[in-house]
């Protein structure tokens, strides 16, 4: 049984030597700079670590891992031009570096290379489960991402539409990356969908901290601008939630500061995170982040192995919960 | 047995049937948009033919013929982007249509599709072949589409970059279409490569005859502009040839009007095309084209079923072709 830091060490071990060496290479460089870009490797070593609930042999389940880290690049890299986001993990972004169409076919190239890594799996039986698994979830991602664009347009989105949009978005990518971890290592169905349900509420739990660690966290650990989401009019859940608990008067002064005239961002942001702790929103949302963590350590709980081969999935829960023992 | 209408028939059916209802509406718009555009559906209606040189059921190979037009249209939508290409078949592009951002996304929820309607062959034991020779298509077509770009910015493109490039980003596609329609239907593995053959240089004809009819084609049967290409600069094979072909005079007179700073269109469409004339290209390139066409069909004799089966597809070709019987 491999710890997290080996199972990291393994991983970037099999990403170097897969890195994309083939012609054009206007093509191909922009893959190997955002699959080198860093990043936390969270979803492959989920799958290892889902894998490795019920098997040891690891190099089984690299190229699964890899096609799921892929993806995940990937969408960042379509993401990031729909967003016009310049910067991806502190660097340029790929459309930045290399252009927007190059950006637009190195994404798709990517794309179609995820099916080429599930594919080296070398169980033909697993295909078509593996498959239908991975493509569901990757039909859910660009919803979300829809959803996420057409939200920007409204001004009426509800609390479970944005729970639906961050789950599609980014929870069941997680979830994916474990359940397909524990189909190669054999799980049974019941025992792949409780992986799938500890996933998908871990990322929900990682989703909702984000929003939350946006309007209140530690500037000096959050590695952003606290007040980011705010001073950008993200309709976050603390946002969604504040204007279901307003008054009249707070969710007037609310939705001026999101949807009026841009007014000074410091004066702003500190605003709009008086009002969220007025509304208790602060709670709610820790509530609700707690909800979800309990449920995933519930369903991690159902799963009949040994507490000492969930102890690496337990501590990168938590690492990623930022919770660490 | 069915002929070609009875096919295109068929398809057009289950396209219809197929339509995505899904939410978020705003994703899925564009790819019903794209779909039903219309065009001559040869890809799949080749899939089909491949299928129905060895099997009646059409049925059990729409969902991959429909998997192989989903693919094509993905393509198109992306490269439109790329292309800043405003029409498609006289309608408005995707991107005009919808907006860019959603173009891309529902391009790439289209690509994701396509792995879903192959899965729905209901032959496990055929699925990884069947998603190699796809994945290694799907790949080169985005390889010929950076080729194609790339070639926009270079002043020295050869022949055989030339042919390399539309072989990937036409041809290839052609030719898997009718393999995979092949192996469906129970080709063995020289009957699938024949048929891949017939495929790619029944592609690469294609591909040529298009350059000729931009520069010598029947204004009234052409549909495009005749001198489209010249006006925009594009290195077809014509002019590779001519570039080729050329005393330091004449290459010194083409490369002005492609490279050099823009002239009237008119006088530039008629004095290129006479060095076209002068300098032999139209002949070459027919030559060429003759020798593509005339490979293959020597690999499509070279399958051994009735020639009744395959009448269909040497219809389909001629029609593509242009040289109806």
């Amino acid at each position: 049984m491999q710890n997290f830091p080996q199972l990291q060490r393994l991983f970037l071990q099999y990403l170097e030597q897969n890195q994309f060496q083939s012609e054009p290479q206007n093509l191909y460089a922009p893959v190997n700079y955002i699959m080198e870009l860093g990043g936390k490797r969270a979803r492959p070593i989920l799958l290892l670590l889902g894998y490795q609930l019920f098997e040891d042999q690891i190099d089984r389940a690299l190229p699964a891992a890899y096609a799921v880290e892929l993806f995940h690049n990937f969408s960042l890299v379509h993401d990031d031009i729909m967003d016009e986001a310049p910067l991806r993990r502190g660097k340029p972004a790929v459309h930045e570096r290399f252009g927007t169409n190059t950006g637009i076919l190195s994404g798709d190239v990517m794309l179609i290379y995820v099916y080429e890594y599930l594919l080296k799996l070398d169980r033909p039986d697993l295909l078509p489960e593996i498959f239908k698994t991975f493509n569901h979830t990757a039909i859910g991602v660009c919803e979300g991402q829809q959803y996420d664009m057409d939200f920007e347009e409204r001004r009426d989105v509800t609390i479970p539409e944005y729970l639906q949009m961050i789950e599609l978005k980014t929870a069941i990518l997680l979830a994916a990356a474990l359940k397909i971890g524990g189909m190669i290592g054999g799980a049974n169905e019941a025992e792949a969908t409780h992986l799938y349900e500890f996933g998908r509420n871990i990322g929900l739990a990682f989703q909702v901290q984000d929003d939350l660690l946006d309007a209140f966290g530690d500037p000096e650990k959050f590695g952003k601008k606290v007040g980011g989401d705010i001073a950008q009019n993200k309709k976050t859940l603390l946002f969604l939630q504040a204007q279901q608990a307003a008054n009249e008067a707070q969710r007037a002064e609310l939705e001026e500061f999101f949807f009026g005239p841009a007014v000074e961002e410091q004066m702003k942001i500190a605003r709009v995170t008086e009002l969220f702790l007025e509304l208790g929103v602060k709670e709610s949302a820790a509530t609700l982040q707690q909800q979800y963590q309990a449920k995933a350590f519930e369903h991690l709980a159902a799963i009949a192995v040994g507490e000492e081969r969930k102890r690496p999935l337990i501590e990168l829960a938590e690492l990623l919960l930022g919770r660490e023992s």
